[in-house]
């Protein structure tokens, strides 16, 4: 099959290799479309290298999730089911994923859409319910809200019931999509808006990091919490002690790396009946062939990107 | 009777005023000792404001921490009842307080010893247990464990199962005292020394912050807590988010200001059993009459306190 690799240089380019054979709780997939994420372009760079996981990530691979149709299957799964989810290497032809961890595609999403959206869901739907504690009618906050990632955070607190959904970018051009995407409220800046603080909000998911991790800090109820997921801003955060301190808050750091594939079945058994019906669709940013690979890069790594940016593998 | 109040200057003072008047659901204490803290120096300053809380706090009045003789019962409590507890003023000859915030004294201690102990036993309990979530066998690791506080900490981890308790201090001369109240190690530093990170601490309780608790991160284990409980090095730190994600890590702020009596009855009754036969008792600094408390201020204040700064109440 064909499938795309790190080759030294580093630039990826399209490679021949034999179709996977999927191991006894595996499902063998026939890849349409994946997602590319910041995760993708960091491994480029050398600058990430996932920890051992319960799915193992070879590093010359490119692509973190896909959509595609089950070819063969085991589990609850038959062939020619179309679904998605997350694996190493899923700008390829054919991925194998164990069958705890696919997911169905929502009724009505296109394949580019639905290629879009693992990562994203099961980093946001974890983030908020599982690591933030959130519960129906608490308010939320979405730093960077722009971005891929926050803009399915926002629709998913929006849809899982948040009492409000606020989300912050540097673009006001942009601020419209966010609420779009279910926000209440934008918040322009840095500086953020001061009218928030002293009401709190329940739970921050944090895709900035930086300095806007730090002027967030005053705008968390008392007792509330901080999920630290990005750091789009900064890798380093000033925080007020006093303030963690006297208002008893939470930080909490999450990521997907080193996570056993128990942890992450579970995880997709609370977000698969959210999924069947869930509303609103990832952004688009733009959609590339497996052989465009590199305009691809190109496109991720621009300061225009706005969306995902997704590969479409034909066969 | 006499009590110890703030007149402008500020300083403090030895006044007269009325005994007070228990309600309904208080107990009156004959204080025999109190216990000094920052929270006093703070105040004092007027830069320490206790939030409202359950138990009501005058700015005027000095103490927290007392160690007495119940007076007017109520509750579980008999007139003669030695007791220890928490409650605002506590530098006077008689406190009243509510019936459900009461320790017992454990055996053998003296009133002095007894009036040292009960902040930093019930912010210790706190932040190890339910803030911390420590189980039996984890790994604890105390920053500032030469200060009254971390003295306590470190007793109370080891007592209540540890695997391993280590503590922090910049004074070499003081790791003795560490190691008395039950640690297992002392890091002298910093720089702390490394041979800590990659094996990692379960619970970290942090009485540094600044520039130790930036250095502490790496030290804890993935999936490990940090408790932010004092700030005796710095009211900011400087945070690595790519740590505290990939490890997904917790930094959880605490503090009794605002707590509201239910939570303070609950979290007394959990500390209730172990505080009957809790083997450290905690250490002394010095001890002053009512008379002498300016002096009790200016020592507070010194650079070579090291334990307990308690005043003695005569009747």
């Amino acid at each position: 099959m064909r499938a795309v690799r790190t080759v030294t240089g580093p630039r990826w380019t399209v490679v021949r290799m034999p179709r996977p054979v999927p191991a006894p709780e595996e499902v063998l997939v026939r890849v349409r479309a994946a997602g590319l994420n910041r995760a993708d372009v960091l491994m480029r760079d050398d600058t990430y290298v996932p920890d051992d996981a319960g799915w193992s990530v070879a590093t010359d691979r490119v692509g973190f999730e896909f959509s595609g149709e089950v070819v063969e299957s085991t589990g609850e799964w038959s062939a020619g089911d179309a679904v998605l989810g997350q694996a190493g290497g899923t700008c390829a032809e054919f991925v194998t994923v164990d069958h705890r961890l696919l997911l169905r595609r929502p009724a009505g999403w296109s394949w580019t859409e639905a290629a879009a959206a693992p990562s994203a869901l099961l980093t946001e739907y974890d983030a908020l319910m599982h690591v933030g504690g959130f519960r129906p009618g608490e308010t939320v906050l979405v730093t960077g809200a722009t971005s891929a990632v926050g803009l399915v955070a926002v629709g998913l607190a929006s849809y899982l019931g948040a009492g409000r959904v606020v989300g912050t970018t540097r673009r006001r051009e942009r601020a419209a999509s966010v609420l779009a995407a279910g926000a209440d409220d934008v918040l322009v800046g840095p500086p953020l808006r001061a009218e928030y603080t002293g009401t709190g909000f329940d739970v921050v998911l944090d895709h900035v990091g930086g300095a806007t991790l730090t002027a967030v800090i005053p705008l968390v109820r008392p007792g509330g919490g901080v999920v630290q997921i990005g750091r789009l801003g900064g890798g380093t955060a000033l925080l007020d002690l006093e303030i963690l301190a006297r208002h008893r808050l939470s930080l909490i750091g999450t990521t997907f790396r080193g996570r056993r594939l128990p942890e992450l079945a579970n995880l997709i058994d609370a977000l698969r009946p959210h999924l069947s019906e869930f509303p609103r669709r990832p952004l688009i940013d733009s959609v590339f062939s497996l052989e465009e690979i590199e305009d691809a890069y190109e496109r991720l790594a621009s300061p225009e990107l706005f969306g995902k940016v997704v590969i479409t593998v034909d066969h």
